[in-house]
């Protein structure tokens, strides 16, 4: 069986660090659970003025000053690809990419994605519609699927499905389309909705209509909902009380996922909050 | 009539300074109303490792990165011993040692004390129960009153009473009893009760009686249900919800006086939630 960690942190922009280097400080035995590129969004600001402690720094050279605060500290980065997060038995399990985790107690600090949801994408999840072709992708041996990219990292995938699937079309919804297999077929066009009966049998874009089997939506981030079934959500935000805990027990969320307005300070309060009140909790259960 | 500020802000931790870098990024007329000497809790931290951004780092280095981020914000910090704070006709009115103020919205982040109150203080607060010399005194001219001093702050307010009053009795609740006028009493006894009718009549220590007019209470932070009558606490804290909003309108709280862990990040963060919803609050009244 895998190790049973303390905390499972899943997000490596400020609220998911923030947590990981109070958890350190505190002695706990965390897994910290990285996308394959902190923070992007961090990254592109341009000047920031409001991070108490720094009047006038880039993103770039912050995000650097943060992941480098984590090293000092003995945080260790897990980069994987989260799918599920699933309480079970007083613990939880996270399903990865790669692997799955054990741990008491989980910080979700994954972020906010601005990608608003397609027409059928709820209604066809786990029939047909997934986020993870890593995952995914043996259920579509020889088969007819769509990816949905909104960013670079959906390439990759695509190029994976297509040495399994015997087609792959490929929606960029994002500017610079990199290398893809030669098999792939790229579709510049708008998708409008995924429509079919038990099953996902079409996507709708907006000037045609693709058969297929299986539909990736390749975004930075998935919905909450998503990741964790059943967890409490106030609008696009997991609903977090003034200790950062959701409605699911020992399941806490900080940063831009727990609500606006999207800063630095407020992630980085947030996190330290998640992380402290999480360890409340852990060491309250021995 | 005094200016009315977009938003007045009381206290110069991290959490005010977050809130007062916050509103002047967005441009907003603020008056930050700082202690004598700012965040000599901070100052006085040996090392803090959960900073983020600054992984090892003593807290009087941290303090003045803090306010010198503030001073290259543009905020001007008005040193004043605020004694009260008044919602009145959708505004506010602050009273402080040496003038009143009006803002639209309040940020409250002056900390907290952690200094118990003794037996009777609550009870004569204004029958002759004051937390500051210099606003009171004149009321004292030729009486007798005692100062009880949790801080070397008080011994200039001994002073500055020991040339109105007829006598004044000082007791030290701290080490390191500095200068004071010769005609001060000194008295090393722990204070016990305040007792009297409708007004003080003594201070009842622990070994002895003083017949007293007065007695000056002086420690760092007053609580906050003395500073804004009909705030709503909880415990020693006063109660918010996730905006910072606590039960008055346009009456926000941050950082030590809102809530535990008493931690930096936290801190800073709430000062930057509490700014921007103040800012939403009063962009909505005009």
């Amino acid at each position: 069986m895998d190790a049973l960690y303390d905390i499972a942190i899943i997000g490596c922009g400020p609220a998911g660090i923030s947590a990981a280097i109070n958890c350190k400080v505190r002695n706990k035995n965390i897994i910290f659970l990285a996308s394959e590129f902190c923070t992007a969004k961090m990254y592109k600001s341009p000047q920031i003025f409001n991070y108490l402690g720094y009047p006038d720094i880039t993103g770039a050279e912050l995000r650097e000053l943060f992941i480098k605060h984590a090293v000092q500290a003995g945080v260790e980065f897990t980069k994987e690809k989260i799918s599920m997060v699933m309480p079970m038995g007083g613990e939880f399990r996270i399903a990865g990419a790669s692997d799955t985790y054990r741990a008491k107690a989980v910080i979700l600090a994954a972020g906010i994605t601005f990608a608003k949801a397609i027409k059928g994408e709820a209604e066809f999840l786990g029939k047909g519609v997934g986020y993870c072709a890593t995952c995914d992708a043996p259920l579509y041996k020889g088969k007819t699927v769509a990816v949905l990219a909104y960013d670079k990292e959906a390439e990759e995938e695509a190029n994976f499905l297509s040495e399994i699937c015997k087609k792959v079309y490929f929606v960029p919804l994002y500017n610079d389309t990199g290398a893809l297999n030669e098999k792939i077929e790229v579709v510049k066009n708008t998708p409008v909705e995924i429509i079919g009966e038990d099953k996902v049998m079409h996507l709708v874009l907006s000037n045609s209509k693709i058969e297929v089997d299986g539909v990736f939506i390749i975004k930075e981030v998935a919905s909450p909902e998503q990741l964790v079934p059943g967890v409490e959500m106030d609008g696009p935000h997991i609903k977090v009380n003034r200790k950062m805990e959701t409605n699911i027990e020992g399941l806490y969320a900080a940063g831009d996922c727990a609500g606006k307005p999207y800063q630095l300070s407020k992630a980085g309060g947030e996190g330290q909050l998640a992380a402290l009140n999480a360890i409340v909790y852990i060491d309250g259960k021995k």
